[in-house]
C-alpha cells in the first residue's frame, strides 16, 4: 500500500483533486457535494446489488428471513439541544433508516468515540439517554465498543450506531419503486430540528424556545404498512432538509417530485427563525419527518392513518410525482410560479447531526 | 434532559466521579479502566439478554435465521503502516468479531466520520482499502454515512464498521461456554500489529520492517466448525493483546485460564523491539490472531486443521482451563514459576486500533 506513488492515487481519484484538493465541511451536509462523494467514489467503489437501492438501508434475505441493515455517526454540537441530545439522535436516526426500509426495528450497535478529557458526568448522561431512546423506540442495544482518542482530536462524544430490522411484508420500498402520479406526503412540520440547534449555537432567544423533532418513526410507518397502504418509497428529511430528500428521490426515480409551497407546514416560530438566520426551512435538517411516496388512491386513506398518530398530526399531501421534467423537484411558490428546488451545494448548517 | 440539575448525575454515576471525573485514554484501552467502564456503566444500563453474553458480537434468531452482529470503531494512528491501514483494519476487525461468534460474515456497514482538510488522495486509498479487504474477506459494504467535523475536532479519519453474519451451527461459543479441561489454542505468533504501529510512531527502524499482522480470520474459523470440532468459546486478541483476551474470558466464566510462557510465539524481531519499548508482548495487540477454547479431546485435530492454514501455521495450545483459581490467568513462566496475569490498568498503547 504505502509503497504505491502517490500520483497513481491523485490521477485516479474519482473526485477531480484539482478542485476538491480536501474534504471540506460541505461533504457531510447532505447536499451536492456529499451527494458526488457517495455517487462517483462510494458507490462505484463498493459496487453491489444492494448498495446499488441507494436508500437509508440494505434489505437483504438471510436463511428466508427479510433484514434491514443501516449505520449513522451522530457528531451533533451541542451535545445537547432543546428537544434532545446526541445520543437520543443516535438511537432514533438509526431506527428511522430502518423504517424508512419499511423494517420493524430490533437490534442496535453503539459505537462511541470519546474525547479524552470528556466529563464522566456528560458520558452517563449520554449513556442513559441512549438506553431511554432505546425502550421508547423498542430496540435493544446488543453489542458495542468504546473507543477514546486525544484530547483536540474529538469533539467530547461521537456515536455511530448500526440497526438491524425485519422487513414483514413483501413490498419493495426505495426510490427506484417511485411511479408517475405518486402522491408526496410529508409526515409534519419541518425545520424544527436544525432551528433548535442553531438558535443554540448563536445564543438566539425566541419568545418559545424551539425543540428538535427528533422522534422515533417506526411506529406511524408500521401502521401504514400493517394498513397495507401501497408505499413506494419512504425516507426521512434529516441532513439537508426535505429539498435533498426529494431531490435524492427524483434523481434516483428519473422522474418529477412537483410540490405546493403553500402546503409546507412550517411553525410560526421557525419560520421567523429561519427569516432571522437566512435559512430556507426547506433545506433545514429535521429528526422526526418523512416523506411517503404512495399510491394516489391509496394517499387520502394514508394521509388519514398518519394524523390519527401523534408523530404525524400535521401530515399533508405535498405534491405528486409526473414525468414532466424527469429528475428534478419542482415547486408552486406561493404567488403561482414554478421554479426548480436544487440540492444546496454547500454547507448550510454544518454538524447538525 | 438539560432541566436536570448535574447532581444527579454525578450522584448516580456508576463510576466513581471523584476518582474519575473525566475520561482517560485507558478507558479506551482495552484493560481495566475499559473493562470497569463496559462492566459498570454499559452493561447495567443496556442490560438485556444478548448483552449479557459479554461476547465479540451478538448471536440472536430472526425467523429462523440465527444471525451474528458486532461493530467496531477504528481510530489507529497512523492511518497508514507496515501491513495495513485503517481501511483494511476496519474491514478484517468486524469480519474477525462476526467469525469469534462463530458466524459466516455477509455484510458490512461503513461509517466515516472525517476531518475537515484530510486530503482527498487519503480518502481515496482509504476507500480502495476498504473495497480490496472486503473482496479478501468475501464480505460486501452494503450501506454507509458519512459525516465531516471542523479541522481540529477529529484526526484525519475515523472509520465505524458494523457487520451482520449467519451461524450456519447449533453450537453456542462465547465466554460462558468454557469448560474445565478446554485446551486454549493460540492461533499464531503475537505482538506484530502493536509493535508495527509503535516503531513506526517512535520512528524506530529494525533490521527488517516488522508488518501488522492484520488479516481476515473467518477462514480458518469456519473450518475448524466445518470440521465439527467442539470449541467453546472464540476470542481475538486485539486491544490488550492476548493477556487481556484471556483475563476477560477467565472472569466471565468463572474459571482459571493456565498457560506457559514457553509456548508463546514471538518472533525474534517483536521480542527485540518489545524490549527496546519496555513492552511485553503479551498484553501487545493483535490484529490477526485469535484464541479457541476447545475440548481436550479435540484439541490436537483442531491445531493440526489450523497449522494447514496459512494464517495458522504457527498455532500452538498455549495452556488450559482448570478450576484452580478461579476468574484468574495464571502463567507458568520460563523459570517455571507460576504467576498472575492482570489486565493492564492504565494504557500501554493508545489508539493502536
Amino acid at each position: 500500500m504505502s509503497a504505491q506513488p502517490e500520483l497513481d492515487f491523485t490521477l485516479s481519484c474519482p473526485i477531480p483533486i484539482a478542485q476538491y484538493p480536501q474534504v471540506v465541511l460541505a461533504h457531510g451536509g447532505g447536499g451536492r457535494l456529499m451527494h458526488n462523494l457517495i455517487s462517483q467514489m462510494f458507490a462505484p467503489t463498493f459496487d453491489n446489488p444492494l448498495l446499488a437501492g441507494q436508500h437509508d438501508g440494505a434489505v437483504f434475505n438471510v436463511n428466508g428471513a427479510r433484514m434491514a441493515f443501516t449505520t449513522d455517526s451522530y457528531v451533533v454540537r451541542p451535545l445537547f439541544f432543546p428537544g434532545g441530545n446526541i445520543g437520543e439522535m443516535a438511537v432514533y436516526g438509526t431506527v428511522n433508516d430502518l423504517a424508512m426500509c419499511g423494517a420493524r426495528p430490533l437490534f442496535l450497535s453503539l459505537g462511541l468515540i470519546l474525547e479524552e478529557g470528556l466529563p464522566m458526568e456528560t458520558l452517563w448522561r449520554v449513556v442513559q439517554s441512549i438506553q431511554r431512546a432505546a425502550e421508547a423506540a423498542h430496540v435493544q442495544i446488543v453489542t458495542g465498543d468504546t473507543k477514546v482518542v486525544d484530547q483536540g482530536k474529538g469533539d467530547g462524544v461521537y456515536i455511530n450506531t448500526a440497526g438491524v430490522g425485519i422487513v414483514e411484508h413483501k413490498r419493495a420500498i426505495g426510490p427506484t419503486q417511485v411511479q408517475p402520479g405518486d402522491q408526496i406526503i410529508l409526515s409534519g412540520d419541518i425545520g424544527r430540528h436544525g432551528i433548535a440547534i442553531m438558535a443554540m449555537r448563536e445564543g438566539l432567544e425566541f419568545e418559545s424556545t424551539i425543540t428538535s423533532d427528533a422522534a422515533p418513526l417506526a411506529e406511524p410507518v408500521l401502521q401504514l404498512l400493517d394498513a397495507g397502504i401501497d408505499i413506494h418509497c419512504l425516507r426521512d428529511c434529516t441532513r439537508g432538509g426535505v429539498a435533498s430528500t426529494l431531490v435524492e428521490i427524483a434523481t434516483t426515480s428519473g422522474l418529477e417530485a412537483h410540490i405546493y409551497e403553500n402546503r409546507l407546514p412550517v411553525h410560526e416560530d421557525v419560520r421567523g427563525a429561519c427569516e432571522i438566520l437566512g435559512l430556507d426551512p426547506l433545506y433545514v435538517a429535521n429528526e422526526g419527518r418523512f416523506v411517503a411516496f404512495v399510491r394516489a388512491d391509496d394517499a387520502p386513506r394514508a394521509l388519514d392513518i398518519l394524523r390519527e398518530h401523534p408523530l404525524g398530526e400535521e401530515a399533508v399531501i405535498l405534491g405528486e410525482v409526473t414525468t414532466g421534467y424527469p429528475r428534478l423537484v419542482t415547486m408552486t411558490s406561493l404567488i403561482g410560479a414554478n421554479r426548480i428546488i436544487d440540492m444546496i451545494s454547500g454547507e448550510q448548517l454544518p454538524r447538525i447531526c
